[in-house]
């Protein structure tokens, strides 16, 4: 179709089909404060497809309280330009119920942050936005990244994320892996050399809140012995009192590039936020708009970990650099679980963001299992920006066909992320930690 | 040219060339603290023209100081991919030097709030942006909203922007029109029954600072009986000190949808806005990145009035909407001396912003000159939001060359604006008035 000056009209870039597959993907046995991952971790792959046929692709969290959001947002699509982005959250606003279980932040709401309808409605959206970008750019001719404004970089920066671990799943459940077990600081230094040889990233962050502080203290201590110079993180996920907070601020105070999260809650992260020069990254207690001004005004955070999924995709990830530009609140960006689509969705609009200060977190050296069919390829600890139209990756059918084929086999229990359910199996007593753990 | 999967590939969306046209356009004698309009008023349209011929334009401010920026960076851009919209900026930064007069805030430094070589720098860019963007829609065959995210209403509303106001320019010069003197409650009331039969108006703004307040307060009430329940503004550009600004506040509480610039200054802002429950809005102690952090967390204002030019472009207008949004302060649109190019773009951006919560200023009736082939007309007080691809609109080449060719005649006196030397073709003793004035 022509307009009058000859350029092509996006009308037949409307939406005629939405697929929804929710998948299992296997995950090792990493540890954090509240547990183990599962053996195998829910995720949600989403397909739209314009009337023209062309498919984009997204990914986003694939517990059920994120699927049954999903659900009637995919209903209402067919029709929905793929260039209407703002329109989604509009539509995801008119359809989307309430998810059934949103008071429940027990488990994955200490992990994620707080749970909010409005955050796991966005937390879908996402999942749809890259989609539609993914297509508008296939559409166009556009690699996502002009979509957003275009790249500011060639290359995005990401850091090794160091995980305690056991060396296999409670029970031998799961997919082996032959990077064994990681519990002490030979442990850690040993996961983090692989992890440089193999992908060169030039910093660290370990996932703490597993052991008592002192020990992961020595495996930090440990990791600025054997990488001097380099960036390190440690990121209890709010495992701490400010008291020992603020102590273990004082003990690495000369190797941290920040610490993450150590006490949850934005009254507590201000409270050691005054006591250490140590910048305080979060992706705990600022994981909402609503979440901001108070946390900006007291200046309980210096450092926010952008995640595209939590905040409602890539335009509004590139929104929240804007406001942490504004108030000098650097940014760097969150990692959960998650796959080649999302990692490329990570990597454009990180590429977009004058701002993004720090590397960013990616879990995907551990995910073994892929949705697309060339997995992404980091060198020198950096991923090189695509510029083949959209996300630039392929989809990968029969992968995604067996990846969904074990969620419809499982009986449930493993369709919800549940880190302390996970490690009942090794512990039966094993209860989610209150906090302050320690 | 086309990709391996068929989609059109953006290599021949390079800018091939620039055009850079100052003009000076006719504008009434508006007055305001400073002075009153010159009979012409400079303005720069910009066209980017693409290796395939398409033709983007925008619209910035035309004093020297602008064009100094604009010359470096039009030579700058062939090359330049009209998509790559981030990179404006880098380039900007490297190719345009500091601007000559920066430190010159006295006269339209006033007005347009500080005077930074950053946000003179931004104001051109905004101009290449929208220029851009315009290409960009007219090679993908998307109106400007799609590429901004997409339009979340389908007509924007703007405000009558009523001006105390002279017969004719001072010596007779300029353009003569048939309003008469608006100079006292009367005129103004006169004044907004004639913009509200014309352009169906719902709202109103008052610029002043040219009366002392009791008159100004007396010209408010007047249009609040002439017009019961309307949005009533009241904009004197700072001239007031604290304390008469609380009065003026305190008087026309009942009326005012907002006071816009009662006072010069964050500190003398936050003063006021901590004695009076009336919504403070800003074009001048905040237009500009570096300054929000400090009115935001003072509460120093409720409203900020967004104006594209000076935040660097439709994107960034975007992004303000976002920081505002974050911290409970209201948005509203900024109008300085303007043509349909800028409306044109005004209106695509605000069509995308959920939160723009009250109408937009706009100058566009006082223009009776445009550079574009088709007036845009207002309905109800409404601007409908265009669909054509691009911005929408049409440079008309011969109204181009007359304007540009009174810029060329003009002896230079007219190139800068400066409504203080134009008031003191009437009153010779006349100086810029210190702040604040009352």
């Amino acid at each position: 179709m022509q307009t009058a000056d000859g350029a092509a009209t996006p009308s037949s870039a409307a939406i005629a089909e939405v697929r929804l597959t929710p998948i299992l993907i296997a995950d090792p046995p990493l540890l954090n404060t509240q547990g183990v991952h599962q053996p195998y971790t829910p995720r949600l792959i989403i397909e739209v497809v314009t009337a023209d046929g062309t498919t984009g692709v997204g990914e986003t969290y694939g517990d059920s309280r994120y699927l049954d959001l999903a659900a009637p947002l995919a209903k209402a699509l067919p029709g929905h330009r793929i260039s209407d982005l703002n329109g989604l959250f509009t539509l995801a606003e008119r359809v989307c119920g309430e998810p059934g279980d949103v008071s429940d932040s027990v488990d994955l709401g200490g992990l994620r942050g707080v749970q909010t309808a409005d955050k796991l409605r966005l937390s879908v959206i996402s999942g749809f936005e890259v989609a539609c970008l993914d297509a508008l750019g296939k559409t166009l001719g556009l690699p996502v990244h002009a979509l957003l404004g275009g790249k500011v970089r060639d290359a995005v920066d990401y850091s090794a994320y160091l995980f305690y671990r056991l060396a296999e799943h409670p029970q031998g459940a799961g997919e082996p892996d032959d990077w064994g077990a990681a519990l002490d600081p030979a442990g850690v230094v040993a996961q983090a050399r692989r992890f440089a040889d193999i992908y060169g990233f030039g910093s660290f962050k370990l996932k703490g809140g597993v052991f008592p502080p002192e020990q992961e203290i020595a495996a930090v201590r440990a990791l600025a012995e054997a990488f001097p110079g380099k960036p390190l993180r440690l990121d209890p996920n709010g495992a701490w009192s400010v008291a020992t907070s603020l102590e273990v601020a004082r003990e690495l105070a000369d190797v941290l590039e920040y610490l993450e999260d150590p006490a949850s809650s934005t009254d507590r992260m201000a409270e050691v936020a005054a006591g250490t020069d140590v910048p305080l990254a979060t992706n705990m207690c600022v994981t909402t708009v609503p979440e901001i001004r108070e946390a900006f005004t007291r200046g309980a955070v210096q450092v926010v970990l952008s995640d595209h999924h939590y905040w409602g995709g890539l335009r509004r990830t590139q929104q929240l650099a804007a406001i942490c530009g504004a108030f000098g609140v650097g940014l760097s960006m969150h990692s959960n679980t998650h796959l080649g689509i999302s990692l490329a969705a990570m990597t454009h609009v990180a590429a977009t963001v004058p701002n993004l200060d720090y590397a960013c977190d990616t879990h995907y050296p551990w995910q073994t299992e892929d949705v697309i069919t060339e997995r992404h390829v980091f060198e020198d600890g950096r991923l090189a920006v695509c510029d083949r139209p959209g996300l630039g990756v392929t989809l990968d059918p029969a992968a995604l066909a067996a990846l969904h084929q074990r969620w419809l086999d499982d009986d449930g229990t493993l369709r919800d992320r549940d880190d302390a359910a996970a490690m009942r199996k090794a512990d039966p007593s094993w209860r989610t930690p209150s906090v302050p753990r320690w």
